[in-house]
């Protein structure tokens, strides 16, 4: 918990520490966090000029109240906008951020700051990672998604016609501040994708936190202040534990894609615009804990928890079926994560327990599409 | 010195190892060191698909002889043209990379060969940075100046129509291979330009590397083996010695862009067109001297003495008179190093010995601009 001097009003916050030797940093959650943004970054930059990178619709609600912040602890923010949605995260839109910085002489001290969703997030932490080779890099998470799982970890990248995040670099923020108070606006549908990859910190690393969302979802949902804080907290805490552990991803942080194998695959097998990415995940968690079941990795009934708990949600839970095998397969094998048609899955061996397997991409593939079928 | 056991007859290597905890690498010099590329790779890429990444001209000279050996130990290339010049080092080229490379399907166990000079090796370099977030890189430098400076230390990057290398990334190398034979092919013009950066290793880090090159200018000007492989290890140590100490630039590192500053800022006003960067650090590094005698850091008779050498080498040491100061304080004050318009620059205290001042762009400009009318 965290209270700060200034004339701000005494608040819940919770801290949580991503811990990477020099370069470890703070997450802090709580609503109004915003409005702390100036006083906390000029704990960890020099006041001065910075850049606010977001999109027309989270401008709209949020920019004015963060720059308010920045300016009252004398940074000098300028603001650049993306178009909103998932396709403008590209290597243009990138290279619209680094025009409209050099333009404006911004130095390599001048912080960038991400206002918004993943997309957000991920192209301009791609533009702090490679303008002037490295500025210093703020997430101001709005989404619950971005807020649990995007804005922590350091990847940072954006998409290419071929595929999602196939361009990017690692490069972590100094500062994360997740206001949850910016979920009200949040429209239902990205707040259940969100609880979906809260869901999964669960599936994946911590039965108690699964058990808590299943007794709690109601809550959630209505974004009860006493439960929301300390899940993302507690999901926070989860990725920075495991991206501690193995920051670049050399083996063990690979579990957070559980569900994302086939999820990836189905939003790009319909074109990033049928399902958010929570959704698309919630279906690839579906079928992830079908296929531990049949392999004997895991037992049915957890499994089936797994699914009940993401259908209550209101999440997606079945593969579309209008997919073509041979088609998906190809995007499998395409996946960055993927060498030789072979793909790394995750598979839960029950709540909070995972393991790792060399499957086929196209055995992943047509099993999803024979499952598909069958409804 | 190594030997490998395969065929290869028994020669000169020289071996500096830039050390940087696990991402230490090897820098390996010598004539003909390019027919021991697959077998070197090998050691620390599983051999399998690669790319190769280099321009038309240095692919007419060396690329069948580099994938020969490359094919020898197991690997399988795929060859990528980016069109000759310091004008494609750009986005768009990198872009080009991507595509390829996605449309081949090579995975991030794949590693990507810069076969050519700084040009190639910094775009290279950015796209194994970015792509799929990092995938390991080679470089293949065949110019002196990628063999002396920008093939170690990691710096990658791209020009953009507002200043050089303002977009880029740090990316460490798995290997570096220096084939002092290929020098043979390089035009007398750039032999020359990457000798200037040879003598800057002298000036700022070691007073005897200076006296041999003032010895031994002739037999470096006829690529005699005998002094040219020793030459090239040691500046490798000395950048590997920097770099090591401060790999991001934080601070120290700063001291190789002796004479960069004004330099950078000719090639700018000039379009890139008119010099090439070893020529227009030639002019910098004669400024730079002047400029610390001047400001009494270093006694003038050792300032003329940085500047005969580099006018016995033939590389130019005047600044042109048709620049503008205004425009040229803009370039220096847009440097990514710059902020606040001041900018670190770099002075000499005599050879072997700088010192940093914080210095404004204005007074460069001014007095590079007066220098070169009083001639």
């Amino acid at each position: 918990m965290a209270a700060l001097s200034s004339g701000v009003e005494m608040s819940m916050r919770e801290v949580v520490t991503v811990a990477l030797g020099e370069r470890s940093y703070p997450i802090v959650i709580g609503a109004g966090v915003l409005d702390e943004c100036g006083e906390r970054l000029a704990a960890v930059c020099r006041p001065g000029r910075c850049a606010l990178v977001t999109n027309p619709v989270v401008a709209r609600l949020y920019a004015e109240q963060l720059k308010e912040s920045l300016m009252g602890s004398g940074f000098d923010p300028i603001q650049i906008e993306i178009a909103d949605g998932e396709r403008y995260k590209t290597l243009d839109s990138v290279s619209h951020i680094y025009d409209v910085l050099l333009e404006a002489k911004l130095d390599r001290k001048a912080p960038l700051l991400a206002l918004g969703g993943g997309v957000i997030g991920d192209l301009t932490g791609f533009a702090a990672a490679t303008y002037l080779r490295g500025v210093p890099f703020v997430q101001v998470p709005t989404t619950l998604l971005a807020q649990v799982d995007s804005s922590v970890g350091g990847k940072t990248g954006v998409n290419h016609p071929l595929g999602k995040n196939l361009i990017g670099a690692f490069h972590q923020p100094v500062l994360v501040l997740s206001d949850s108070a910016t979920l009200r606006t949040l429209p239902r549908r990205e707040l259940v994708a969100g609880l979906v990859e809260v869901i999964k910190y669960g599936v994946i690393l911590d039965a108690a936190l699964f058990a808590r969302i299943e007794e709690d979802l109601d809550a959630l949902l209505a974004l009860d202040e006493r439960v929301l804080g300390a899940v993302i907290r507690r999901c926070c805490e989860l990725k920075a534990e495991v991206v501690g552990a193995d920051e670049r991803e050399a083996d063990y942080r690979a579990i957070l894609n559980f569900g994302h194998t086939l999820g990836h695959g189905i939003e790009s097998e319909t074109q990033y615009s049928r399902y958010l990415h929570g959704e698309a995940v919630s279906i690839g968690m579906s079928f992830a804990a079908h296929f531990s079941a049949s392999r004997g990795y895991c037992p049915p009934a957890v499994a089936d928890r797994v699914v009940r708990l993401l259908r209550r949600l209101g999440a997606p839970t079945e593969v579309p079926t209008d997919l073509q095998a041979r088609s998906l397969q190809a995007a499998l094998a395409g996946d960055k994560k993927a060498a030789g048609g072979q793909v790394k899955f995750v598979f839960m061996e029950g709540l909070g327990r995972t393991r790792f397997e060399m499957v086929s991409a196209r055995e992943i593939a047509e099993r999803a599409v024979a499952g598909a079928a069958e409804h």
